[in-house]
């Protein structure tokens, strides 16, 4: 044990912690999730360590001396994969992220003590809070390491949601000619194509595509050079005007200073725009989650246009049961992430003054939504969307027997006159082909043009035909 | 024009108005919504009233010439319709309900006034404040007002749940010998009675008139003759024992005084358990709607099990269609109560202090709540629920082409042979127990029994039988 | 009486009554608020309504007898206020829209034939849906109404934002030199100024209007053309290409087509997107207000920093009482919008295949957000923010008592040294710079430095000073 | 490696797992969050899996020679400390909770042949579904386990609930006599003392108890011998009427059967009730660390009337800086159980049918909930309320320079005339009682009265002196 001193007294620190006081009574105050700090934002917030020491030290704000081991031990750290012993601490926790801070200065400095054959604790040769924390504070380090963990972690998500909507434009082109059933309201409505159907899934993820890319273009707005409430308070002139390109520089990132600091240390907007756009992305997912198990409800008493891929077994009791398990799982993660929107919501309403002091907990949730929604969109691609065939046969049945061409007829002979025999139809569950014959309302050319599903639903129509241009109802 | 003068000015009042400065100032600062206070809210604020006078007046705290006039308006305003040019406040004003509160003063010390032969604004006669809000404080008459409101038009609620409940009852008796296949997942399951369904319907309802019940039921604890913040100040201790039983007994209900006044000001969490109450019926109905658009989808590409009375031509371009419009309303009620639980959250834990200020729109949302509710469940009762009948065919067809049976032969020859023979049925269209005698797994006995679906469904099951004693599925 | 006759069967109508059969049912099946749709989007139906005349007589698909009528009548009722006895619906209905829009088909019916000299109820010369209804389907009318209307009434929003903002900027500006103490998790942090306070108001309120902009831009994109489900059916080429160019110079908008109709019909993510950007400047513009009502605290036993103006006797008990009831009312309008942005968000995550068959509630709601987010700026920048104005004896006090120059002298004596000082003066209560003469370790030169709050606020640093160049904390 | 074989077809298992099939295609489909499923949970399982052995075996419908191993198997899994190499799965998942079902069920039969000498993956002795899950299905094994969990960990909830309710007692009763001003809308009000702001906090907490016992108690009432759907099929009558006195006696609660099995089985709605209390607490618990926060403002430039015990270094960079870290983290946990109540709501009402396929997120958050609230309540408790201490100096200070006297001299001379005297008093920072004198308004005996502080804030009143009763404002 070796003894750590700080403002509110002294305590003992097992000599093998890499981690001192600060962290001790973390430990013992913070002990909420039984998780760790996710470890993109442990990264990040050595990343700007390594950018602050190199900045202090080419500024003359630190020495060599001081700022050399600093530099090697952030790099050290940073070259392994994260080793929760020396970051132990709860993802949840007051104070801002002060503690978080806290702790990776402690690690690194006695990291970099040790790296000069020093002890640990001897912090007289370098301090946490005055070597390792030089020009900081937790005021901008932290808000700043989310964002560059967010971006970070935004870079799978994008790439899987752009591989989603991939497969669902190959399976748009697939089913390019299999026709079925538009239903609005659940109600039969009018032929369409299944490629249709996958072309209007993947369009609104285009759309969040773009708004995730403008929201994280948005955090790469930092508050570096602010320090204490964004007042640049003990920040030279040189370390407020180069850590940003040193950072950039760092991590590869087109990083820039915000250009009100106090403003940039208090308002959380931006993370709650990320957020708004991650619930967008749930949103949409969800829906068509919900669509894919419908359209494959069945076998026999559903609607059973598609088939999903078998993945699992489906009951413990009803044997040869087959459920659809993948797009579940994305359900249940945009039911989390729209509960992540609530608290990250309820978050960011709640600074006060020149502070948030709840950012820990809205970036524990901003990370689940963005690693699960990562993750649900992986399984869903791979494990459902890639293998999707269609039920050729039901999907023949269901514009057969359906009324709708009904829709078709309304041009001729008029909406009241068309919903009598839609409704004689269904009524008597004869054909609509056959009493519209039977009604002689209609030339036989006619005839030909109102059942001519091939007609409504490709919408090979141009101006000659009077008709639509758009094929299959998309031009993109 | 009179002029009129508060501790912050003067300004003209029109001389029509029964209102005076107060309201006059919250007209201009508070013009948000357009809509007015609920009238159940005013006429519960009359009713504190009317009980503080008549008891201030017992308690010698006004004379009977001050008293009897106030006393003698109110029991006018309370006999009339509400008039919105005497209270023309909106829903949503800061103040925590002040000016609501005083809207009221105002208005009942010009009719008191008035009923006297003198002119409105003689408040040195009856004053607003030091006469009509005697021994009162907008921090007690504004949430007792808001409780009495709440508990008086959570009434016809909860009657409209009881006549759901009822209808829901007559469905599942009139339904209780109507097969069906039972579906986990949107896939085939196991077969059950329609009537099981409607049962499984009412009873999440009849848990929920419970917690509606007992959240009402909070509801009666007021904090009248907590005056200022809980305090009692300025209030004598004859009106302080004496203001609930007044009340108690002007409007029927069984009131009772906080036991500790200063948390009975404060603390919103009771009016939070009703809309936590009134979010549950919401989902309840809303997976009641869910299921009904589902079992009615169709005609032809859906479930189509049951029939919804058709109350609106569906479509304005597709002729014949009937879409299930009453469940949709109900869906969207749905909806709108889970939003206003977020806003009542939010509202209940911003109080701050002795006080929460945001009383106002927490009871406009809970209003909205409430009334929106019972007029969902009145229509779905009478235009959907009563007139809901089954498609017998489309049952039957659903239970006899599925390889549900296979649940029911595993107990004879295991889950995995039986997974293999429901798959083959699956794979090969053909009827499950075609393949079961094929097999040659199982006696003819065993056949009859599995395939028996009266028994598996109706569950006629005895000791002897060795079968579940419980008839559909439910005792209660 | 007249008696119409749907495909349900025939209904009386009132002899005076404008609207038909359709609305006549929809009043008796969706009786849920008591309020009436927003008059915006009636406008806007109508405006498409005209629009789609226009084009359908220009394509020969209407002939001109029938089209101009129509015209004319549309024409006739947006020049009018909206009469509500034509328009009489409830805001939340179910069928999409249906009834909406079958609302306006059978008004403008009507009233054409009024001005044709014919009967109401003549639908054989001038119907609702084979005529005014002619290449509409409620799928694509009703969801461009609510763009065009939510559009619409943006534009108030953005210019009280507008207002807002400049308001703030003059306030920062007149604030500019007034110092104050900065806080983080309401301690005392470093010095500041009264105008950082107000430009960090500002700044996420042009991010607010930025995104505010960007969400009503994607409104643009309309699905008119597509008819039922997106398909085009029953439309011409010519109307299909021609509607939205004719609507665009109706309306002086430039919309645009949807590239994928179906996409368009079904996916109503850009309202959520909206609603999402309206929650943000909700929650800033809370933010704000819970500082205001911090900052005026008091006037005795709060922060008392800055008075707002006095807008209502705050007490209807306590003489004198002044209450913050501006801020309040705006965080009572940030708590409607974040419950109604949860309506808006399980509104959107409910659509079904081919339709969205919730749309009423999720614009009832939106419409909600946006005007009563325009009125509360109104009433903020109007009776609060434009009278506001510094308690300066307090705001020196704050910062000569307070032991935050501690901050400033770590750089000279280290973290731990300076948290020696500091919690010295606090337990003693003597001024820091006493007990900093007193200890010895500062030079005069260095306490000059170290005291100078005009040099930590103003932040006049230059490269020469070796201090940061920002002017208060900001450059723009 | 062994194979195994379901009806999708046959995969290569690892030989030293103790999971079969089932679990690895699981671990393939769904690896969403890298955490595992609550050990609760799985301990839950597996005492239904052992009850359920020895009813089957008490039934006949196992042999000893099956029954016995499996016994013994679950009997040795639950007195370990949960394997998670055995129990790997995520806790999102697909399939309503099946695979975690399938995942005990496989595990105890390979412990189970183990134990009799037998190879992993001998199925035909034993085997997974049809011994281990017998009479079971996951829709009956899943939600009951889940109840049984949140049962279980509800306990600590409700102890660390009752210690801080304790603790807040024993602060109320400690600060019974120590004055304070009380605050509306952040604006002085009139004087009360520190006591009853303890008591008031302790008071919702209370009626949370309840409300959380009610919901607990709820959770009582199982599906267990439902199976499938709730129809019972596959369950003897042995088994469905011993179940649950076998599983009460085994666990020691007083668990009862649900009275309709479909209904118990689809609805979850006693879920979102458990969720919709812990919101209620978690709204309080924010409401009482949003009130520390503010007592405990400055030290200088805040209310400073109470101290928390300092438990971090606050800062990074300001030296001395103590924050309210304690309160901060549990603001963190209200606002992630605000969430967690989001995602349970939209769970709940996404069930369809017979059943609600997303069980497994549900479960998670709830657990998230409890778990978290119970670990904030602690700290709460332990390094923050145990140690507050009031500033007596601040708190007499406040009410003496207050114009809150106003109050109590309006009756003696009614509102107008006191607010007159207020805002002089405000105004000229003067104190009101010396105004008072020089206004020759008051008598010597009415001073004494009017600024009685003792007799304001205690309440000694009785109905001799003709004020209230109640002593500190609360009875209880």
């Amino acid at each position: 044990m070796r003894t750590e001193t700080d403002s509110l007294g002294s305590l003992d620190v097992p000599d093998d912690a890499y981690y001192g006081i600060h962290t001790m009574r973390a430990l013992d105050n913070f002990s909420i999730t039984g998780e760790h700090a996710h470890p993109a934002l442990i990264k990040a917030i050595l990343a700007i360590k390594l950018a602050a020491a190199k900045t202090n030290k080419a500024a003359g704000d630190l020495s060599a001396q001081v700022a050399d081991p600093i530099i090697e031990a952030i790099e050290t750290l940073l070259d392994q994969p994260l080793n929760y012993d020396m970051f132990p601490l709860d993802p949840i926790q007051g104070g801002a992220g002060t503690s978080m801070n806290m702790n990776v200065n402690e690690v690194v400095a006695n990291l970099a003590l040790e790296l000069q054959g020093r002890n640990r604790g001897d912090y007289h040769v370098i301090h946490p809070n005055d070597h390792v924390n030089h020009s900081q504070s937790t005021n901008d380090v932290f808000p700043s390491a989310g964002k560059l963990a967010l971006i970070q972690n935004s870079q799978p998500l994008l790439g899987e949601l752009q591989s989603l909507i991939t497969a669902l434009g190959q399976k748009a082109d697939e089913f390019a000619t299999i026709y079925k059933m538009g239903r609005t309201q659940l109600q039969d409505a009018v032929p369409m194509t299944l490629g249709n159907s996958f072309h209007a899934y993947l369009k609104p993820l285009r759309r969040d595509m773009e708004r995730i890319e403008e929201a994280v273009a948005a955090l790469h707005v930092l508050n570096l050079g602010g320090s204490a409430i964004g007042s640049g308070i003990n920040v030279s002139y040189y370390y407020q005007s180069h850590i940003i390109p040193e950072l950039s520089q760092l991590t590869g990132l087109q990083l820039t200073q915000a250009s009100d600091l106090f403003d940039a240390t208090q308002n959380l907007d931006s993370f709650l725009a990320l957020s708004a756009a991650l619930k967008s992305l749930a949103v949409n997912l969800s829906k068509i989650a919900n669509d894919l198990r419908l359209l494959s409800s069945g076998p026999r008493s559903g609607l059973n246009e598609i088939n999903l891929p078998a993945k699992q077994a489906g009951s413990s009791i009803m044997p040869g049961k087959v459920n659809p398990v993948i797009p579940e799982v994305v359900n249940q993660v945009a039911y989390e992430v729209i509960g992540n929107d609530a608290t990250v919501t309820a978050t960011v309403e709640a600074g006060q003054l020149e502070l948030n002091a709840f950012e820990p907990v809205m970036l524990y949730r901003l990370f689940a939504s963005l690693d699960h929604l990562t993750a649900a969109m992986a399984t869903l691609r791979k494990n459902a969307i890639q293998g999707i065939s269609p039920n050729r046969d039901q999907l023949h049945r269901d514009i057969d027997l359906s009324a709708s061409f009904a829709t078709a007829m309304a041009n001729s002979i008029g909406y009241q006159a068309a919903a009598k025999l839609a409704k004689q139809a269904l009524k008597t569950g004869r054909p609509l082909r056959d009493l519209a014959v039977e009604s002689g309302q209609f030339s036989q050319a006619e005839l030909e043009h109102i059942f001519a599903v091939a007609e409504i639903v490709e919408n090979e129509r141009t101006p000659e035909h009077g008709l639509v241009l758009k094929r299959s109802g998309y031009t993109s």
